[in-house]
């Protein structure tokens, strides 16, 4: 290509110089709202001590795409993905570019959000093992030119078991690994009664609920 | 139930006398970003010519969700609702659910964004007669407890036979009406050749878009 628009993110590697703004990137950590991630963004440069220039302050990198958020602090990225999976796939597809146009060698890519848990305690930190769909298949699928193609899901093991390593006793919650379950639909998707439609009985959810806690 | 919380619209039955903010609503707007509704809103109050008393100005009423932003104007609401149908889908459940607790009779439902054409000119308006999935389906797929469900995907015929009547030969782009492909992915699922991932060719592309063209 002549120039890559990565439209959605409001920048290009033609009208930037990626190598330059993100070049030093290693962690893409990801969430949903654009509050979050300023939020986290600061928690961030709080833990790694990061100081920013005297008299400059974060800056939305993204806030002209008016889609998502973007803040960079040093070398963590902290970026807002919406709801849902095409969101998320928009984002993912322009962040796999971005890295590609920084030239950033096997930067970490994570999800950090809120989720129902399923026989677990409210507030327990769950570091997804395996990702599931609606049909509780480990992949990710989709429509390309009117044919159904299957992706796996894989996720790494490796930052599982790092990930898993940094939790301490004195933590005031639980950290485990397991697996999780993306829907498509939010109400119906994911077994709530209170969406505008509703066909099944709450006693219909609970066998649903139950089956997923023994799939783990 | 005792209260219905509007968790992204930051809204509830119990919180809000939402009869008294929402009674008179006949149409609700959506569309993608937060600054393009609330553009959307200021040109609608100048058609509709409709007057905000002195001192005050449109505020963000679900600012407070961080998810989705809305204004109303009158009869009009009009809503962001993000990329992609999940984010769609929520809205939805959530504004029915709205519509109802105001007690609203027959509410309007529009959706107002870009999409590419295909076989039409860039700028043609077009009114979606019926909407179709990434498969050519006539329908809405999604996963209910672990079981594949459609829902068909129908449109108000004389809605858009009314909204194709407002078209003038003086506008400055045609007004026609026609199918429209929703998909789940922007890059893969609409034939671009510029993700991330790409496995198609250009030809496999043009097939698909001339197959999709045949299709209407």
């Amino acid at each position: 290509m002549d120039q890559d628009i990565l439209y959605h993110l409001a920048l290009g590697s033609g009208s930037h110089d990626l190598h330059e703004m993100f070049g030093d990137v290693k962690f893409v950590c990801m969430g949903g709202t654009p509050k979050r991630m300023e939020t986290f963004a600061h928690f961030i440069m709080e833990e790694i001590g990061y100081k920013l220039p005297a008299g400059t302050q974060l800056q939305d990198i993204s806030a002209f795409s008016y889609r998502y958020s973007m803040y960079k602090v040093g070398p963590v990225l902290s970026i807002s993905h919406g709801m849902g999976v095409p969101s998320v796939g928009i984002l993912l597809h322009e962040l796999i570019k971005l890295m590609y146009h920084a030239k950033v060698k096997d930067p970490i890519f994570v999800r950090i959000g809120t989720c129902g848990g399923i026989g677990v305690e409210g507030g327990t930190v769950v570091i997804t093992e395996d990702a599931y769909d609606g049909l509780l298949r480990n992949s990710y699928e989709l429509a390309i030119l009117g044919k159904i193609v299957h992706r796996p899901a894989i996720l790494d093991k490796r930052l599982v078991r790092e990930l898993k390593s940094l939790a301490t006793h004195d933590d005031p919650y639980e950290t485990i690994t397991g697996k999780t379950m993306c829907t498509y639909d939010f109400y119906e998707g994911q077994g709530r009664l209170d969406g505008a439609f509703c066909e099944f009985t709450e006693t219909d959810k609970m066998a649903y609920l139950e089956k997923l806690r023994d799939f783990g």
